[in-house]
């Protein structure tokens, strides 16, 4: 089929030499820079909203706000403000937070209401049209919208736009849901709801219009939203890290298939779908949100440590040190460390200031020996046995070349213990996975992944300690997960023809 | 109405300071300068479009043609590439065409076809969106659209489309023009064709898909387009000049009405209107284009310099020098003086670094003294009678400021001579004139506008006198002139509710 | 005394106001972030040095050492490159390395030998002039300095020079070191042992010719430098952790008073100060250098843990949960929660994300509770007693501002410990610390500054406990450490008319 | 000898590719456009210098001054201020006045005398060490220098020096002068003239420290420098278009061994030479200088357009059009005009958007007839006569270039005709000339040449002619020329060993 370069890319990435589209572009604050290495083979991340409703300061608020979610989304960001009534107001850019707004910028974004993105880092061009918030003109004035996730029927409904007239400027489900609200002949809220019942997936949206600003997820609750208080406004966001960092008071999750309208009359809390159990997505737990995020009850940090305790006790092993793969494992790497009494060291360091432009070694000295970002601490391992704690395994590249740094480094033996159960299916709700057949999870058993990545042990923590370990809560709706990429049994129906896998619906 | 701001921006300057949304930004090749001066008023320019169909260097032919184009446009520009049946490659950037594509860019940018764009210099922030070519997805494929000149009826058309659903991404009447062709059921051309017949003003049009390129021009010719070959290929600019930079033989203009289709099947020049007399704005003749560009048979600097001689036979004045107001009237001047005897000199310059972050002197300073772009050479018009030659009187403010300067320099006499009548009524076409009750010249007498300038005499040249001087062609047809800002009488209905006038449609 | 702004400033800051010079711009990687808070009072990071001779990807490895030192300097860089009897290749620029550099850059610099340089970051101007490299024209030809470090006589030396007709362009002990060798009628080497021993103070020398590079340190070993090989190479470097990503074996330590030259014929080790005992920077070792660099046989992390677990010896509380101040005491807080089976939690998170450009919270937001960088992790801290690990207390400024963070949100109980004995001494080797007035720890009690932070109880480890943690290791030597700043004990004379204290000779 | 690359290169140009070294940067205000081609020949410009003594806007007035001189030197520029007995404020960049400095820049700079500088643009990489004002300290304090030229016998003298241990951080011979006055024992004025009496060459001084400011020209006043009013400032310039741009008054220019003194006591103004007749440098008259700046009581467009009214008197051609080379020549062409009575015409015309980044056309589209910069406008020139006035031929290649042009547009004949006399011998006194060996007229008859570049004839000033063209001035005084380059009779002794030709002292 056809795609095309540009600053409006077909959201395919098949026309991208292999390691440039896939390789690694996250960890929790940093992703981007494995873009360097060509090794990695992580998951990539998606991407994040940020909402204000009332507030004077409320683009400077999002910027906070965004600020603190800039680990979800380090390639573009946008803000969007308005009063009730009165003009949009907008600046989107390429890069992070601070790169894109200065204080003429910010200032000029006036208005109580505000919505934000941020969006996850590509390795293709420079793609200003895909940042969002994107912003249109309808029947009924002005509309901005943005989201995190994936609809799974997305090409359907396109397909039936495009032959009834519609054209795309970008490749984004939010302009679609844009498209679907401005088709309807209903009030905004109807519109929305209605648009909402086609889609099937995992996303968080934010939709604002002069009057009115409206937070919802998916039926299924996959992707996170949180509201907030910060005096009279109201907040929302993708993750609560962002709260604490503009002083703002958590009050709930933004529930599965809820939609809130914010206008003139106050706060409505209404549902364009039954109830159902929540699936938040197991991989924001394990590995994508931050660790001083909370889902629900849950401190994701703790939450962590406990998968780290709970490794430990389904999978002991005698070592000298425990250490984990840096940033998103050093929490679990800890707990294992506590359970077990094998004492943390810091047996693998990255380079914070690795990025974007860094220039990447040549073959010839990669092979002699150069490393970008990840390197293990020679005092440290030199002689010892090591617990190597990790999130997930993917590819299995990375672990390769991180257990053979320890190893080059002097270890004696390493062990591998990872965090989550075997990544054998893609994901259809956001997550940026390699096709099936590149999950090494999904055609080699666990004794093969092993060898494969050269390890003295290897071992996945089983789905019952994840749930345990997430479960360190005490609700049984926030233990509601969608375990779908290590059991291939979704919330969802993802048999569409055309259905998409392994994207974020804000490409 | 509601405005917005951000990289979305309405049409309408309202919510501009005035001495910001309308100073001069143009003469013919370094507008945007004047931005720095805030006494400026002279028009704004339009845009620029350039085509290539069949050449393996498309997108580098694009560039060097668009920056012969430069003058049309400072502030944005992009080209967009295809093979026939291949995929769309573009790019798009604020600045000039020499800042926005490096070789790597261009060597991106594959295809043996391409259209390309240059934008005018506004006075409000960076507006990436409005940059063309504009590309979407229709049900046809890619579709990529880019445009010069001003759709009268486009709100009507605007809100006809919203009302059925359709959202907009930018206030250019290129995109309504995308959603015209995509709501068609015809074929594309035939569904070209049925959009153009709605259209009513001036403009020129390049489109194109994977399969198709096509140009156009309105019923009425207002806007140039001219058609070229270099070898094999087909070439198509808003000027001809662009045609001599790169070794392309100019074969004809593209005629009012006229819509050429190249496919696979070579070129196809069919109509979508009756031809009528062409009505080229006047204002291309006098101020827009290049001085080394033709329309039809005539060049532009021999047609300056017969309006400078025409000048000279209609109010000749005793005088020891004639000075032209750089850059667009130094032929006007020279004509003037080789018709009168008396000598042409250097009598005003402009410093040609003065550009878009030039810092604007305070008022103390300005008050003092210090000049910004224009400057009096003092040895030159100390003691004289000075003839200054100058294009047009739009507000009054700067012819002003010029007379003024000159008479600083110590000239004894300054009589001013303008190569066109008196501006006294908008453009409805694509040129941002300011509302009518600021053009001076629709209030004012040319003794109260003399007054007004501080100049010993005044003339403009009369309606056939400007014929004369742009029919030293031989055919009528080249005669054919839009005479309307200065005549009050367009080739076009203009009288619509929410007809729009003073700005270019590219905007 | 007079100063100058400008690219070329005076090493004084008392023309700055106090918040700018003096606040906290170094953590182990991203100092600068702090500049945005104009709360913090860190002590600025030193320079860092790095050195290659005879291997032809030298550029290319001082980029990936330069990288890997880039937390001793964020402000700017350079590298300068030869062949031995060639031509001289540099370049330099304001910027992390990853920034100043490209591949263009990088194959630029051709030759085998290279020295560079990352500076720290400073709050004034732009200051390129200051970036090393140095690079002179002398009677020898090219000669290129770069050091880190402080010469405490380098205002009486400056003073001759100008004397005798010196001219200076930076305020760099570089240069007065350039001048130095210029002035000398001996040959380079003996020109350099001269100059060297007329120094008081702490540095880490590289000097570059066409046909030599030397190494050298301070007669006490104040400053690290390293010294390791890459095949035939040599390399040298502030830290070992630049050994690591290049691949690079450590060798040894460049001993106090040694200077080693590397020419065509190979390798010398000579001294030009008979060797005493290394006093080695104990800020070093708690606070400047990466946890993966190691001094001598000393793991840096290994020695921070220890100091927790000393710490914890000497000060055990009965608390709930351990945590450390990010990123630099990390390491200690699990020495401490391993010691006392206190659980390590994640108690505090830094925004990486933070940085030169980060637009600075209004004082009305900030007074409203938005945090910048820091904030604490309320679901993990709230109700707890907390153990609060830090490195130092310069002016207690920031230590009660964390306090409040980890009060605010929801900590039970605040006890504070440092890793170092209490810093009521400026330092004269290179860290920029502020007058003695402003050390807390000169003029309070250890229980006055407990009430000055707000915290539950203080405790600072005790000197011996440091040399026992640092002396983990085996030798003697190893231990051997710089107290000055905790004991007013310094290893040379520094009480010099005009002498230097709070300053890099960097600068 | 040994050359290096880097923000502090060797003068000489050897290491560089011919075509990258020489080719024409400079017409009268966009110079550096023609980097792009490969194929110009033309000189490189110099520098210009600017001081205010006593204007609370000292900068802001340097910003305006050095604008209106930015035609002398694109590359980098800057400005340094004081107040009497102050502090020095200075900002020096890489790029144009208005690219290097911002109104906060300006506003940092205060004080109320200034010297400021722009430099020229050369082919090699970013070099801002070059920029200028340089800045010193030195036993008196702080100093800053800039100049204009080129020392003869700086080899000489900076041997001596580096013998005698100076460091040299630049190429330029602005460091040498600052090393002389820093080594002399006597005040700073009596420096600065023994200084001078040392130096041989063509050079405008402007030198300031936070007591004096010091203007001087060379024993031969071969670089222009005029002295002006403002209110009760002085201020000092390269070329008096600096002047009617901020509003000042000219008083005279600065005489040939002059040196003016401005301090607390006002101005003194004495000699380190005795005066001499003046020998400005011709090819200011001819060439570098903006048309409308004087020298003496000569306007230099009037000049210009003498040179080619006394061409049509020497050289008169049948023809049916003249033209002139832009920008530099179009004075001269419209003199030929007026005098032949042949119409002047747009002939040719400048892209003046071409610049430092312009892309280079490859090979093949060059070949294919892709221009860059200079077009022929062929409906003026087809089927004509042309006469096609320039200024000078250097290498040839440009002229060769320019007529096949005209040719290719259609033009029957094409006859040159040339405002100065052979170009034939190197300058020593700034101007960036080729090797002799590449100065076709040094070799070749004028009627090899007109061979060479393809013309129907050729014509070159006379010398009598040329100066009987300046000296359409009143005064003996205003008409002394240096003639070198045409006579290689040069006002100063010019064969040392060693001696710097080819290159303008400000490198």
């Amino acid at each position: 089929m056809s795609g095309r370069t540009g600053d409006l890319p077909s959201k395919q990435t098949e026309g991208l030499p292999a390691a440039e589209a896939r390789f690694w572009t996250g960890d929790y604050y940093n992703q981007g820079n494995d873009q360097a290495s060509g090794m990695m083979d992580k998951l990539k991340e998606e991407c994040g909203v940020f909402g204000v409703f009332g507030h004077k300061d409320a683009a400077e608020l999002s910027y906070y706000g965004l600020h603190a979610l800039q680990h979800r989304g380090e390639e573009s960001c946008g803000i969007c403000t308005s009063n009730l009534g009165g003009d949009f107001h907008y600046h989107r850019g390429m890069g992070l937070v601070k790169e894109v707004f200065d204080r003429d910028r910010l200032d000029s974004l006036v208005g109580a209401n505000a919505i934000g993105h941020v969006r996850y880092s590509t390795a293709g061009a420079s793609r200003l049209a895909n940042a969002q918030p994107l912003v249109f003109k309808y029947r009924g004035g002005d509309l901005a919208v943005c989201t995190n996730g994936n609809l799974v029927n997305e090409p359907i409904i396109r397909r039936e736009l495009e032959e009834s007239g519609s054209i795309f400027q970008t490749t984004s489900d939010t302009e679609v849901i844009a498209h679907m609200i401005a088709r309807s002949s209903k009030d905004l809220v109807e519109a929305v709801k209605d648009a909402f019942s086609r889609l099937i997936g995992g996303f968080a949206f934010l939709i604002m219009t002069k009057d009115v600003l409206i937070a919802a997820c998916d039926p299924n609750g996959l992707r996170p939203m949180v509201m907030g208080r910060l005096g009279d406004a109201y907040i929302f966001a993708s993750e609560s890290c962002s709260f604490e960092v503009i002083g703002a008071e958590y009050v709930r999750d933004v529930q599965p298939g809820e939609i809130i309208v914010l206008d003139r009359n106050g706060i409505r809390e209404e549902r364009y779908a039954v109830l159902q159990r929540r699936s938040v997505c197991a991989m924001e737990y394990i590995y994508f949100a931050r660790p001083d995020s909370d889902i629900g009850t849950i401190n994701l940090h703790s939450a962590r440590k406990r998968m780290g305790q709970q490794l430990a006790l389904e999978s002991f092993v005698d070592a000298d040190i425990v250490t984990g793969v840096p940033d998103s494992s050093i929490s679990a790497a800890i707990g294992y460390a506590e359970q077990t009494g094998i004492p943390y060291e810091l047996g693998l360091i990255k380079n914070k200031y690795t990025g974007r432009t860094f220039i990447q070694p040549s073959q010839e000295l990669r092979e002699k020996g150069v490393k970008m970002k990840l390197s293990a601490v020679r005092k440290v391992v030199q002689g010892k046995r090591v617990v190597m704690i990790d999130d997930s395994i993917v590819r299995g590249t990375t672990s390769l070349r991180i257990v053979n740094l320890l190893r080059e480094a002097g270890a004696l033996e390493v062990h591998v213990r990872i965090t989550s159960p075997p990544f054998a299916n893609p994901c259809y709700y956001g997550i940026d996975t390699p096709d099936r057949r590149d999950l090494i999870a999904s055609s080699k058993t666990v004794e093969e992944i092993r060898q494969a990545i050269n390890a003295d042990s290897l071992y996945f923590l089983s789905k019952p300690g994840l749930l345990e370990a997430v479960g360190g809560a005490e609700s049984e709706y926030d233990r509601g997960l969608c375990l779908g990429c290590f059991t291939n049994d979704y919330p969802t129906p993802v048999e569409f023809e055309d259905a998409k896998a392994t994207s974020c619906s804000c490409d």
